[in-house]
């Protein structure tokens, strides 16, 4: 019997598309799965579709790969992932190749990544985004790891990736954990997309009192300009959908209570470590954790707000749509920041417009504008912020005054929208001269004798505020 | 000789302090610091306000104090914590209490409590909040840890905590971390704080084209008010300061990069482990943040914004006041689910009236603020939120309006106001009947399959997006 090139093992339903992904491209693929009647179900439906090397026991899953062997792990990520990999390591050799397809934690990405090195065997933590259909069709792929096990996977995983004018969404991105890294960054900015859409739809529904019918086709209309991109593509699609038991709008019968994974809250939790303020996305996070509470709503359902019309002027479209576009720029300035600090502090050496170039396709924030950034990183990859890129300033630039409109038509009309208040926060923050952060200096030297730095010479400096108030070096 | 009643190791200004508070009280305080100068030096300063046993060795520290033994470690939080507590430890005896006074991550002191536990020792986490001043003339303190330890440690900390209308800023707050979990969030209510008086008094200087030194009158006028806080009054003490080699303002000297240390950061990373949205203490630390990017801000300077006439009218100071007023009860609100949340996670049975009444003097959120929330506590015990307290949200309901004149006036003049817009973003979100979270529903299941459910029936549901788009129970 041939050995395989290259073996997924866990045949839920992305292991699964991810190595009909890798057969229907000409790869023959060992496949595992812990139940094997999985393993049966995939051969029976799919086993046409290419060359699969079934195996019911690890070992000969193992045994059923071409030196150096390439074994792809797909199961939920967890503290099962330790298991599955210890069971492969037992059964490799030095040189061998595991790849970890699942969203870990890029902390346990580069613990497992020394453990095994110590061992001789490569760790790849990857981010695979795209769902199911896009582990099928041609995923984005996000694989951290040493440059030799690129070399040796890299053909393989640019070659199912999705692509963009010929170019394959798949790049090495780093040593151990950057890969998982990236991909948990990917997934926090979907959080934020996902955020600024709803607030979006909300606003425009509430202050035009337009139906979500209506509502899908201004985001189809959208979809055609710099927007373009899959969320505002299937936002239309999901407003357009009618529930087909009551015959009210789909959306309306969704309870409105949404969930959150692990990535968008790692993502802030990574950011506050790093320093970088990652508001969009922490926004994002905490709007879904505030829905979840049902009964914190029920007993604020009281409080008062402003009366809305629903007859507010259509010109807001156009102004929502400036204020999600600036918004969204705004979130991913932020993420792109906390990617740089992160190959900073941990020595990945991430390029920062190659991330863009591969969020293009295959992704779930696949749009457009992903092109415009790496633009701007081409141009110059030193840009200390996005908002500084040329193209985007003027974006920013001619929008900020509809921007503000949005904002203020929402606070009027009591319509929460944290995501485009809080971006723009940060872009009137950001550019600002001075900022009151010098008052909280001195509160802080006044309780807590915690210094400050004066504006015109090197040096701490400490006021004896319980003194006379004289200032003396610190 | 005799035994001393209480020691502390650890004599920076915060150690020597509680040392000098606790004798200054009656009690015979075993001192001693790693280099003994500095235990000399107390020794010789203030030796005569009480009986101190000065010791060099640890091992002569813990000889002198009474069975069972109370220790108190006053040193930087951190690695070299663990090493002071192993020394004690090891010179302990089952019964004996070890005292952690620093900022520990509660983490670190559930590890160490459970640790301690097996051999026999208490060892107690406890918040102290008040600074160097608080240290001495009675601080706000919050022990976590065993009902024994607090009985033998609960007297003499009442004893030198600040008093409140007789009332001691002490009590038992949980076991294990619950006292440094508590702290923690205390901190995390101080960034809020802050930043809510920092946008306050930024907006009202850009929008007023108020002095310092007037914007100090406004502070001083409104800390006679429901504002009554530690915060606002020595906020006018920092505007009204002048620089005395520049004659400017003081603030205006100061560099405007605003530090962070850990309990901030550690805050709202619990919170997002916890799903409890702490937007004000997040927007809080990411403002510090943004100001701590220089290379970021000079390159966003030439970002556009509106023209600030500073010639707003002086209604708006009122304006201001009510929305500091409203946020800040959104910000509590926020750090009081936080506790809530996390006593229930952790078994910790917080009383949360009893950490507003220990607030309420000696830590430098101090505020007459508190006895209301405390009085919210004990009128409700269950309460969901402090937003659904009847005096609560008539303060809420009567500042709405205020409060987004405050919000549309900063977006329209371009003053960043990210803890003002995004407490009323909260608080239209916490209130609203229905949220767009069922469109991110929608979405999440169109593209991963994540499921929904419905509002009109049980279960979890799934729309086959990709077909033809019929729902089925999932």
């Amino acid at each position: 019997m041939d050995l395989a090139d290259i073996g997924v093992t866990g045949l839920a339903t992305m292991g699964r598309n991810l190595a009909r992904n890798l057969a229907r491209h000409g790869y023959a693929v060992a496949v595992h799965n812990r139940s094997y009647a999985r393993t049966q179900q995939l051969m029976q439906e799919y086993g046409g579709e290419g060359t699969f090397v079934p195996s019911e026991e690890m070992a000969t899953f193992v045994a059923s790969l071409k030196r150096p062997r390439r074994a792809i792990i797909m199961v939920k990520a967890g503290a099962g992932t330790d298991a599955v990999i210890n069971e492969l390591a037992d059964l490799m050799e030095p040189g061998d190749m595991i790849v970890d397809g699942g969203n870990a934690h890029f902390d346990d990405t580069r613990r497992r990544e020394a453990a095994l090195r110590e061992r001789g065997i490569h760790f790849v933590g990857t981010g695979i985004s795209g769902g199911e259909e896009g582990a099928l069709l041609g995923p984005s792929i996000m694989p951290g790891g040493s440059k030799e096990s690129w070399e040796a996977l890299g053909p393989i995983l640019q070659d199912i990736a999705a692509k963009v004018d010929g170019v394959p969404c798949s790049v090495h991105v780093g040593p151990d954990g950057a890969g998982h890294f990236v991909k948990m960054v990917h997934n926090g900015i979907e959080y934020s997309d996902m955020q600024l859409i709803a607030e979006s739809y909300d606003l425009l529904r509430q202050a035009l009192g337009a139906t979500p019918a209506e509502l899908a086709e201004i985001f189809r209309e959208w979809n055609r300009g710099d927007l373009d991109s899959y969320l505002i593509e299937i936002t239309a699609e999901v407003l357009e959908q009618v529930d087909a038991e009551t015959g009210k709008p789909f959306v309306d019968v969704v309870v409105d209570q949404a969930e959150q994974k692990g990535t968008g809250r790692w993502t802030v939790q990574s950011a506050l470590d790093l320093g970088v303020p990652v508001t969009g996305i922490a926004e994002a996070v905490f709007a879904r954790a505030l829905s979840g509470h049902p009964e914190q709503r029920a007993a604020a359902a009281s409080l008062q707000g402003p009366y809305v019309s629903g007859d507010g002027a259509r010109e807001l479209v156009d102004d929502v749509r400036q204020a999600l576009y600036a918004s969204k720029i705004v979130a991913y300035a932020q993420g792109f920041d906390q990617m740089a600090a992160a190959s900073k502090e941990y020595g990945w050496d991430i390029e920062l417009g190659a991330m863009a170039t591969i969020w293009r396709g295959g992704c779930i924030i696949r749009a457009k504008f992903l092109d415009r950034i790496r633009s701007a990183y081409d141009a110059n990859p030193e840009l200390p912020t996005l908002l500084a890129d040329p193209t985007f300033a003027d974006v920013l630039n001619s929008a900020q005054e509809a921007w503000r409109r949005v904002v203020t038509t929402a606070v009027r009309i009591g319509v929460p929208t944290p995501g485009f208040s809080s971006a723009l926060a940060y872009y009137d923050g950001l550019r600002r001269d001075r900022l009151p952060a010098a008052l909280v200096q001195g509160l802080r030297d006044f309780f807590g004798a915690h210094t400050y730095q004066r504006v015109d010479k090197e040096g701490a400096f400490h006021t004896d505020w319980s003194g006379d108030r004289t200032e003396r070096p610190a």
